[in-house]
């Protein structure tokens, strides 16, 4: 079967099964993830098995020591998931949640509430975490998954899904609304974007390869992850005192993350106090400096290594320790810099006058603002949100960091007693 | 210039001139509606003059008599125009809506608030009063406006802007928030479909052609509002009473509509009694029946005019006086039929049994339910939003009638007092 006809089946499939779900309480849909968590922790031994012939294909394939420690489940990884599904089971039903309510003038009375997407496809890369993860998510907020993996997790995978099928046949959910996409060929990934009609989102979480194939590719919609470039401007009213440990914290807590951040911008009136500590700080803590002409020169002046940035400089997203340095004349300065080579994903100001923060707000276009903190809080854990699936850089539908809310569509109900129009 | 580069040109003007409504109060928005409306009734003269350009180039084209209509502006029109301008806004303001507000563990202080897109694409067909409906919906949420209408009405479009524009210089408002993209080469849609990161969002309204080759070329996000394959479903518990009236009004109050409706459902259980009247009266109110085989024979008993229905006429919105009728064994039968051909717009129930209504609203996976009510009344003055700037026919974002809170996106705004993560 061709990987089109084959998205076309499994689609169709998890569009009748998920009947089930779309009918289901939230009661029985906490319990099905309740029999996966307790299928997850039963069947570890299964799952480690499972794991370990994809660890030894990418031993012998020298996989980046990183990848690999991202395809490994141990025990306690197993029991985190499983911990994750009950956590997910435990927040506030995404469904049937009544957004308005209204009775119009001819008695028609109007409701807007929450309604599963339906089928939502998910294509990953090498994190067999993200296969259960993932399912959890769209589990509870009533839609069927097509999950679509790397095929360096393949074994992994499928035991998973084994394990969750198996736990939701002894439940009232049709075990049916998760479907494994095979991953042996890429094409799977390009059928699953153009399946229109038959799936009904996808959510690409990947490379930069892959988000721009979901652009140019894509017929279903999708909702993006992506890229973040992501600034921290210390205003001329900023605390030094906040302003360095949110610096270095934004650039080195964890560098190879979205939220991390690239680019360094300081408003001139404090630059002379605050550029020779803040290089100085990045450059003990290993960073490598790219500077604008201002900034390199402070650079030279303290003898703290520094390149001249490049156009390209401003606009790389480094994911290790290198940064971006440049002096901006005011809010709107920073805001222009921002415009020209940000993603729209996390902005930050330190400063301690409100007019500032609110005129950075106002023109920063992002997902998330950060003042007086870090970058790194854009995070559905960190927000509270309980789960995250992935988190949006676009403006369509969702925002930022995504958990069970933004897996739901909405619907109107109107209900009358035989209102017609006039 | 070519249009790609033109688009960008726009765009990136349109983006700058953006910051004076991002900034804006809302009382500063709601004057530019008014100078707009003020300017529309006052010079009104000229308008009709560029509209009368159109109008005599329209008759030499020998353009559809119906189309003509859509074309034409008269005095009462642009009164018309001016006081929607009025009522967007007068109102509540779409902006700086706090959607979510909470304090995390670690001090940080979480508000989640609307805020515009930024520079929206419209794309449509020959009513100039799209031209400013359009402009006025964006510039209350605080979008610039890309407005790329029919070359059939170039004059009427090109004075509007100027009428409009002319009134923001009056006002805190920069005029070129408002952007009219040249209409007399097809290119400039398609630069408007792929101007990625130049603009935010393209709401296309118009044929099915131009919404496929939204879905095919388009790289920028957009939101579908399109095609209205609508059912009426008679339950075996239907007031019979009620579902007559329902039935007639969905059908022939305004055929050419999305919301009209294409198929009537009847439930096994209440065929011998509702189909002969129903067939009856759609016959005597001139609309032209393809029915399944079942209710073909109910249509042959009582001698009304029917064809065998084709896989074809399921699929087809006519627009027209026709209409299909099938006979379904059960609620789940008729979202079978749905879920095969309907287009996930607005689907009505006629029934007097809770669990049938909350059944069908549970499967029929649509934009709008109407229980007991006509499929007319999906629409976003019926539904009381007060202006509506198209219904989206996906479920990313929003779904059914848009009004002003459509046209915005969300950030996540963290206040802090210094946190950093550990």
């Amino acid at each position: 079967m061709d990987s089109q006809a084959l998205i076309a089946e499994l689609a169709s499939t998890a569009r009748l099964a998920a009947r089930s779900l779309s009918t289901a309480t939230g009661d029985e849909r906490k319990g099905a993830l309740e029999a996966i968590a307790q299928a997850l922790n039963a069947r570890t031994p299964e799952i480690l098995a499972a794991n370990e012939i994809d660890m030894a294909n990418a031993r012998k394939d020298d996989m980046h020591p990183q990848m690999q420690d991202r395809l490994l489940l141990t025990k306690e990884r197993i029991a985190g998931m499983a911990e994750g599904a009950r956590l997910v089971a435990s927040l506030e039903d995404p469904l049937g949640r009544v957004l308005k309510d209204s009775v119009l003038p001819n008695g028609l009375l109007l409701k807007q509430i929450t309604v599963p997407f339906g089928v939502i496809g998910m294509v990953y890369e090498a994190r067999p975490n993200v296969t259960v993860d993932a399912a959890v998510i769209l589990l509870m907020s009533g839609n069927a998954a097509l999950l679509r993996g790397s095929s360096t997790a393949k074994n992994s995978n499928e035991i998973l899904l084994t394990v969750m099928r198996d736990a939701l046949s002894t439940t009232s959910i049709n075990p049916d609304v998760l479907q494994l996409v095979p991953s042996d060929d890429r094409s799977t990934v390009k059928a699953l974007l153009t399946a229109r009609g038959k799936v009904d989102l996808v959510i690409p979480r990947g490379s930069a390869a892959l988000i721009r194939m979901v652009v140019d590719e894509s017929t279903v919609p999708t909702i993006e992850t992506g890229a973040g470039v992501c600034h921290v401007y210390v205003d001329e009213h900023a605390d030094i005192a906040k302003a360095l440990p949110i610096l270095l914290n934004s650039k080195t807590h964890r560098p190879s993350v979205c939220n991390a951040a690239e680019t360094l911008l300081v408003h001139r009136a404090i630059a002379p106090t605050f550029l020779p500590l803040a290089l100085k700080a990045l450059s003990d803590a290993g960073v490598a400096l790219h500077s604008d002409s201002t900034a390199q020169k402070v650079a030279e002046k303290f003898s703290i290594a520094s390149t001249l940035a490049t156009e390209e400089n401003w606009c790389t997203e480094y994911g290790i320790l290198e940064m971006n340095v440049a002096v901006v004349d005011s809010v709107d300065g920073a805001a222009d810099h921002i415009a020209k080579y940000g993603t729209n994903h996390t902005e930050a100001i330190v400063t301690e006058d409100k007019a500032a923060a609110d005129r950075f707000v106002a023109l920063a276009d992002c997902a998330a603002v950060m003042i007086n903190a870090s970058t790194r809080f854009t995070d559905g854990e960190q927000m509270g949100f309980g789960a995250e699936i992935g988190i949006s850089n676009q403006k369509l539908h969702a925002r930022g960091p995504m958990g069970l809310e933004a897996m739901t569509t909405t619907t109107w109900i109107v209900t009358g007693t035989g209102q017609i129009r006039s």
